[in-house]
């Protein structure tokens, strides 16, 4: 996978294949499994309805993709059906299968999802990553990746590309760390470092959380904001079901807009940017507490408990947080903005001086801010089906790799 | 045309045509009429090896295309050159042309522009429009269109389409004026207003003025923030060659993104937006001068002569605007700053503060920062290229509407 597939279109209109009879093959091809994974189960005829294309069309690339081991049939649909009977279809849940990988700050994480959605491998090792060498971390990431392989591999999966997340901007060639700072990596080709067995893209942290409650969230629509925080304060912009990437790959760097311009001086060398009140670092200074390793559930304990200054810390990073997205919501004019990772656990203090600064900047109605339900599982998630996503999206490559 | 044809799309890539024959053979009209447009003249060989299809394929398509009258063969190509001469094809200076109009706060305007990107007649009415009934305001522009129309007609040409730039902000329908500040229009169905001989379509004025830049400007990149001033501050994102809307169509409200979140309160309901620091009248405010017509040729003047105050509040207001791109270019990541409009006239005051603001407060090379040579006249040409596009990316509805 040399360019990520899922950039943005809309999922299920298929990647950039060139505007021939094999190029529309090969979309045809998408929209089948699109059409059958949507749906659980589905019919040849019910497949041709809902892609306009004949049955007979329809039949001969359900067979290809039954040869390519992409589909199966599940026997005949059950009888009191108008018609012939015909035989269910269903996405397999043996073949290929997305490898998601996560380093974090304070952990690292692999997991494998089928075509279908479902996590069947995964591990995890706890532990810090700060100011490690890149070559340590990703040589105990590959140790974890080739053990959800190898379980993976025992029913029946193979890795059709390895996804990784890490926390800090990666350029658009899908494997150079260009600067994440709560790892102290600079300019670090984490590419050439990770196994070279299986396609590898490696991605913003915040990019796959987007992605993730894109694919996986509860009528998340195809635009909207996501906003996370670890250490540092990432976002994603979801622009029609693609990812706005910018020229660099450096789009969503919400943490650093400035939310007062005379405020104190930033690592990034800005002042008074976002991460300065609302990063998980400035909340526990102003709440008194010292950084430990499980930081978000610290302050949600706290202020659980009723603990004023934490309380009064909260709703200072979320009134930074509503000035911020203030101007985010002028600029991008999305449909919602979602709050996740630490942001989920934490919304129930942030989020009433938020939305007061939104609404309160705001002409006309504010933009609706909804909670994620994956919260920090998200990246993992995201980068896991976004190798599923692109078998989907052209299942032929399955021909090239298998 | 019921729909914007430039939307998130690089231009020349064709319109979401349906993946059919049909559609096929829509988008190689498309790719035959653009690679003539890019180059002025093209023999049918040379499109051929540009497009990538068959010699006999693209003279199918060009004799479909010189039929309709959109290409015209400018006879053989002089003697000389390798091979059997074939004759030159050109877009046609006759046929279908782009008309654009645009209501300003100080004036009226229309321009017919044909296949080839020329003015071919236009037409202006200075005297402010703040506060006029849309009904009078449309009906005068509708005046001045018919005229445009008629003077474009003796030489040919037909009108495929009327575009038509407002300052303000528009909805998805391509026709509703939501809010227009400085006219005093809300939720103006401007659309039922206007001729309806032709199919229309309503658009803010930074959009057009961003793809003037995008199509006329000299090597503009496909991802760049373009900002504009009239008497409101606007903004317009193209991604990849197309514009980011929105999910309501108000993407880029640059004006009201907080740059002191304590300061001075704004008409949109928010304080210490960048329309306060930057907007044209709380620049004259700042240089204590009374607003009058030629607001930017006042402030222009001024500074030119070297008056300190003037001078002083444009610093000023680059310093707001440095902090407003600041957040902005932290969150799109363009290749680059356009400024256009107003902006443009005055950037040789703005530009130092400005720049400084930006450099100062982002990590790594900072976002370039370029001026519109364009200048006011962008969103007037943008709305009538943007027929013109329209026409290109899409040549068989002149078959539907000539």
């Amino acid at each position: 996978m040399t360019a990520p597939l899922h950039e943005a279109r809309p999922s299920g209109s298929g990647r950039a294949l060139p505007d021939t009879q094999q190029g529309m093959r090969r979309r045809n091809l998408a929209r089948v499994m699109h059409a059958v994974s949507a749906e659980g189960s589905l019919s040849r005829a019910a497949v041709a309805s809902r892609i306009g294309l004949t049955r007979a069309a329809v039949s001969t690339l359900v067979d290809e993709l039954i040869r390519w081991g992409l589909l199966e049939e599940l026997g005949p649909e059950r009888p009191g059906r108008v018609g012939r009977p015909g035989s269910a279809l269903a996405v397999s849940g043996r073949g290929p299968a997305g490898i998601g990988a996560e380093i974090g700050v304070d952990h690292l994480a692999v997991c494998a999802v089928d075509l279908r959605g479902t996590v069947r491998a995964r591990a995890v090792r706890r532990g810090g990553n700060r100011d490690r060498a890149p070559e340590a971390v990703a040589a105990e990431l590959g140790q974890l990746a080739r053990r959800v392989v190898a379980e993976a591999q025992r029913e029946e999966l193979w890795p059709a590309g390895l996804a990784v997340a890490v926390p800090g901007l990666v350029a658009r060639d899908g494997r150079t760390v260009v600067r994440a700072p709560n790892l102290d990596w600079h300019d670090t080709d984490i590419g050439a470092l990770l196994p070279g067995e299986w396609p590898l893209t490696v991605d913003n942290e915040a990019n796959y959380g987007a992605l993730a409650e894109l694919w996986l969230g509860e009528d998340t629509p195809h635009d909207f904001l996501h906003v996370s925080a670890e250490i540092g304060i990432g976002a994603a912009v979801v622009v029609d079901g693609g990812l706005l990437r910018g020229t660099r790959g450096f789009a969503g760097e919400l943490g650093h807009i400035p939310v007062r311009p005379d405020g104190p001086p930033c690592p990034c060398g800005g002042r008074g940017c976002l991460e300065q009140y609302a990063g998980e670092e400035a909340v526990l200074r102003a709440a008194g507490l010292e950084p430990r390793e499980d930081r978000v559930g610290l302050l949600a304990g706290r202020a659980e408990d009723g603990d004023e200054r934490v309380r009064a810390a909260l709703r200072d990073a979320g009134a930074a947080l509503g000035i911020a997205l203030t101007g985010a919501v002028n600029l991008l004019d999305p449909e919602t903005v979602v709050l996740g990772g630490a942001l989920a656990s934490l919304s129930p203090w942030l989020l009433p001086s938020l939305e007061a600064e939104l609404t309160g900047r705001t002409a006309g109605p504010a933009c609706p801010v909804a909670v994620s339900r994956l919260g920090p599982e998200g990246p993992l998630l995201g980068a896991a089906h976004s190798v599923v996503r692109s078998v989907l999206d052209d299942p032929a490559v399955v021909t090239e790799r298998s």
